[in-house]
């Protein structure tokens, strides 16, 4: 299928022209600038949700009730799952997936997984560009879900409008550790497997946190839910507070604010990724290698090299 | 004191002038630059052996035993501890550091610890700054420990000549995750803990996935060594196992290809380091912001908006 036509029945609500969409940004193919331009003025209406947490802390299962849920009250949701670490990722996310097939007929719901394997540029920039196709598509939910917890995915979920940090109760001493990084990004916290022994404690532990620590907005006070995705408990007050977080981001302009920064980042990431590929050009020319080989044979130091390197940019 | 003071004393073998030098490359000081270029010929004579492996895997106690098993054989190491993720690195590497302290006021062993809070640039580039001071000191074996095993972490132990990663019995199901992003990366696996129950089956398991996977080095069949440093079990074998890597590397000439190639990433990063900031300058100017501006109101994508500012640098 020609691009044009595949932007004709993207437009027309055609599931198979969004796959197809999300393929061309994602692998960067000829027309990806020109389908993302195509698309640009439809994006920026979705409402963007994260979801990250430790590994096992069941966040495929409160994403999977959670979406149950808002079909149940007609709300179109695009899903992304994001794994940027492990080379085994297909396997991992299809186990997760499978609990989603449930969904899988319903033309209300996408889940498309992403990771890094082959990729040249940014995983983040791969993200964001997916994003705005599902946006453009006209979900009106978006979830980003990251596997695991590492830096890359929270760079990734940071960017999302409302962030939901899932920890499970016995995650015990490991919270202390886990929250250090997390702290900045959650709007909200969900202890997810609420009905396991320690919840309540784990639940003082975080609201305490939330108290002692720098408000990531000053104006919304970090809420602390209890779910639990297997009696699906909780995820009608995960919705509501989600939502109520959106309302505060758009009353209080913090959604402009956060939208313009991470259009900033973006473009950033983007512009990075470029220098390095004009970089690794210029690295392989007979004059870069002459001052690297002056560098192993320690005729300079390695700052050097890179000062003279730099200097003929 | 003066630089040149510092200097002369660290050509005197003064440790608090070696301590004074590398918070000097460390910070990037002043005279960071011309520190660096007086050592640069004393460096590369060092082994450097990087050490990783999950948290909680004992690689702390386990090079406490290979120092104290070293230090009776007379030979000299430096030691740095890299804990890139956690604000709370102080606390957590210091505890570990306590059990170090039989080490103190042996003049043959120091002691670095390195995070990120508040650097600019790379913790990479800081790293291996930091081993060139030890290096040119004249450490013979110079340890590099990264307290868990995210991304950044690899990223950094791998640059050493030898690198152990240490798994522990318990580990069990995580083994296999774990093993993704390191079998590639470890010359020598080392089964901590090993009194523990589970110990043969793992070593097993590991041994398996070595036989079947792409070898690093096709000269050199990674070896799996059982230690436990509460008994200080299997530390001279690991010992063995690490100057036996060595030797290959010598007689192989691998280790001037490792050396050379990590030289290469080394200017890489910095060259990159040089770009990010170029680049947040030449952002701050009007001509940059215009465009941000017209990206935000979705006249042009962050795709072109990246591309014009790219042309205009």
């Amino acid at each position: 299928m020609e691009t044009n036509q595949i932007l004709e029945k993207f437009n027309q609500g055609s599931i198979r022209a969004l796959g197809r969409a999300i393929t061309i940004v994602e692998n960067r193919e000829k027309d990806s600038d020109y389908l993302l331009n195509e698309l640009n003025k439809n994006t920026g209406k979705a409402h963007i949700i994260g979801f990250t947490g430790s590994p096992g802390a069941g966040k495929s299962s409160l994403i999977d009730s959670l979406v149950a849920y808002l079909r149940k009250n007609d709300i179109k949701v695009g899903i992304i799952a994001v794994d940027p670490s492990s080379p085994f990722t297909g396997g991992a996310i299809l186990g997760d997936r499978i609990r989603m097939i449930q969904h899988s007929t319903d033309k209300g719901v996408f889940i498309r997984s992403m990771a890094n394997r082959g990729r040249t540029g940014g995983l983040g920039i791969a993200t964001k560009d997916a994003i705005k196709v599902l946006d453009a598509f006209g979900f009106d939910v978006i979830i980003i879900e990251t596997v695991g917890a590492g830096q890359t995915e929270i760079d990734i979920v940071k960017t999302a409008d409302t962030v939901a940090v899932v920890l499970n109760p016995e995650a015990g001493d490991d919270i202390q550790a886990f929250k250090a990084g997390i702290m900045e990004i959650a709007d909200i916290f969900v202890i997810n497997k609420a009905d396991l022994p320690g919840a309540g404690r784990t639940r003082i532990s975080i609201e305490t946190s939330v108290h002692e620590s720098k408000a990531k907005d000053d104006n919304w006070l970090t809420p602390v839910i209890m779910t639990s995705s297997f009696k699906t408990q909780g995820i009608d007050e995960l919705w509501n507070k989600v939502r109520e977080h959106y309302n505060h981001l758009n009353t209080s302009g913090e959604l402009e604010r956060r939208r313009f920064k991470n259009l900033n980042s973006e473009i950033i990431a983007i512009l990075e990724n470029k220098l390095k590929n004009y970089l690794e050009l210029k690295l392989k020319e007979n004059e870069s290698l002459n001052i690297i080989q002056k560098a192993g044979e320690k005729q300079i130091t390695s700052r050097i090299a890179a000062d003279e390197i730099f200097k003929r940019l």
